[in-house]
């Protein structure tokens, strides 16, 4: 009766396009034909992370590369401010640990943004901190930190750095990353790029690349080191991921076709249409004041077991989206705006959530929510008109 | 004219029907779509590595597996054995000492498999090395190690472990890893599995699994504890490469419907073929006394740049042979036999490199490369029916 739709906040689904290119014979990656590939990409991720810097290829998952920020940007000892606003903030506040860094935390309520002034109060506690940690898009909790006042207050101290996890904010939301002075700006393939999950980006700035040869910690197949040493000649460190590169092409391709400015200003909408219908439904953001453009996060409502709501979502509707994680599991579901979904599909998503709702005994305002939705829809393709 | 021929031992060519499995539309790693392919999948890797134990499943290249080994088994001030007869014998102890790990290198002439006189001799000589570190077969110079016999030697002192890189090993020679008292077993996708590089595995013997907990080195991407402890679970500890894995079913499938005996039995014969009709050819073998059945490494003629031999086979003929690496670049030929090539397909790569010599002015012995080739592809069939 219903299709798979898949619409949790990564991975996301694949288009055709893509994943036929990726369907092509393989070819190896010191061959000639894999070279202007290469090429091609690494010009079109500069242009996607906005900046005159190369931007390193890792066969890895977004933690790999969160990993090769604080593995090659910090040592043993020193400090780093953590924004520890969600399950990711936490991860960095672990890799800290790992490394035998000292995150000093800013710990922020689940669904809130931190706000620059506790930031600012961090390193006015631990002035000798390096750098702050913090994601753009907290994908937990579907909140948007505010990276540009962020990376002021960093600044504010020459030689400090701001590593941005860009995970599920890269090519949703604007990160200009040289114009907004961020000194490492990571992301992963299976978000806002649209492809499978296995590769990994990382972008360093001229701060962070001098602080890449401090760094004393032990590392290797993440030393950024030999990404940068081999990128005049167009060679990774170790065998890349060919065919999600070869993909990779495609999918920027799309993304720099519609342009940039498009791209950014369609997710808002997106994420302002869907908000908008959730709540006519009447159900309650989780983080209504500084929300991501990459998922809509909404409180589960009162009474309803969480995970039974994503479950039938899934198993009736073949609608997938994001439940609640560690804190909050059970608490909220995640709706993802990335990959391949169009209007209609997020539809689907409210409608199949109306359904699932009604059918575990929650009054929802019976076609509210598409009715908002449509609405919305409809406005906004006559202005484009 | 002629098509695309990627025999280099590896990254190698991808059959249609793995390429179509990886296709699909993209499954999310937490739907329940999802779990009967990874079981399934952990099911057949342990069939494959021929272990009891669970096999690990990495999102990165097979270096990020040997990493996983040197920083989860061994800490810092710890000495280990490493068998140094290539490239890959060399990132080790490159390995080694980026984590802070005292290599004992038992240094061997390239192209020769390392003796097990010489590693119970590094033994004697630094009778608390913890571990040995060897490839199964040295890619970079077609060598096979004489991997049982070595488990053998570090299994004299009880609580010795064994680390075999099986990267071009596993699923071309037989390497039973229980019978064998393998302690860490790892390889990568890009190999005999016929997948695109991204994935790496690895499995752990008791002993290893023990030292697990002691290790002291940081680490978090590659943190095997956090691995096994997913496993029962059926849940990676950070998102898996989705369409990899689905491929990676597909292949597996290929593998154990042929059977691993069959298998073994095929490569063992087209690489002897292999190096019947080089020899024929009048050239020579740059590992005669112990090949590896994933490549065979020959050595350019005398007056011949190795360099030049390899663009022409690939630019003019289409066929991408491995040339050599490190101290033996320019210096000899890697021919692959893994990944999705034929009898024909290695007859092509004969003809092509016959037709390549002549071209730079060696006087092959035209015609005696194929000849010999299809006398003995010839053979194997009638036995066959």
């Amino acid at each position: 009766m219903y299709k798979y739709r898949l619409v949790t906040p990564g991975p996301v689904a694949v288009s055709e396009r893509v994943r036929r290119a990726m369907a092509e014979e393989l070819i190896h990656h010191r061959a000639p034909g894999f070279q202007p590939v290469l090429r091609d990409v690494r010009e079109k991720l500069k242009q996607l992370f906005q900046t005159r810097q190369e931007v390193l290829l890792l066969a890895s998952s977004g933690t790999g590369a969160m990993e090769a920020c604080v593995s090659n940007l910090l040592s043993q000892g020193e400090r780093a401010v953590v924004v520890r606003a969600g399950k990711f903030g936490e991860r960095w506040a672990e890799l800290c640990e790992a490394y035998g860094v000292r995150p000093v935390c800013v710990d922020v309520e689940w669904g809130r943004a931190v706000r620059p002034e506790e930031v600012q109060a961090a390193f006015e506690a631990a002035p000798d901190a390096r750098a702050l940690l913090v994601q753009a898009s907290e994908t937990s909790t579907g909140v948007f930190h505010p990276v540009r006042e962020l990376a002021e207050v960093v600044h504010q101290k020459p030689g400090r750095m701001i590593v941005v996890d860009g995970i599920s904010a890269l090519g949703v939301h604007d990160l200009p990353m040289d114009t907004w002075g961020l000194d490492a700006l990571l992301s992963g393939s299976q978000k806002s790029l649209g492809l499978p999950p296995g590769l990994a980006f990382v972008a360093l700035s001229q701060i962070a690349q001098a602080a890449l040869k401090e760094s004393t910690q032990p590392r290797y197949y993440f030393d950024l080191r030999k990404e940068l040493e081999g990128q005049p000649r167009g060679q990774t460190a170790y065998t890349p991921a060919v065919s999600l590169i070869v993909g990779l092409r495609e999918a920027l391709g799309v993304i720099l076709d519609e342009g940039l400015p498009a791209v950014f200003a369609r997710y808002e909408r997106m994420a302002g249409i869907m908000r908008a219908a959730v709540e006519a439904l009447g159900l309650t953001l989780f983080a209504p004041e500084s929300p991501s453009f990459a998922c809509t996060a909404l409180r589960v409502p009162v009474g309803i077991d969480g995970g039974e709501l994503v479950r039938r979502l899934r198993d009736v509707y073949g609608v997938h989206v994001g439940g609640g994680q560690g804190k909050v599991a059970g608490k909220i579901l995640r709706i993802g705006h990335m990959g391949d979904v169009d209007g209609f599909d997020l539809l689907a998503v409210v409608a199949a959530l109306e359904m699932a709702l009604i059918d575990l005994g929650y009054a929802a305002r019976v076609g509210e929510g598409m009715r908002t939705m449509t609405r919305l829809l409809r406005e906004l393709s006559s202005e484009k008109e």
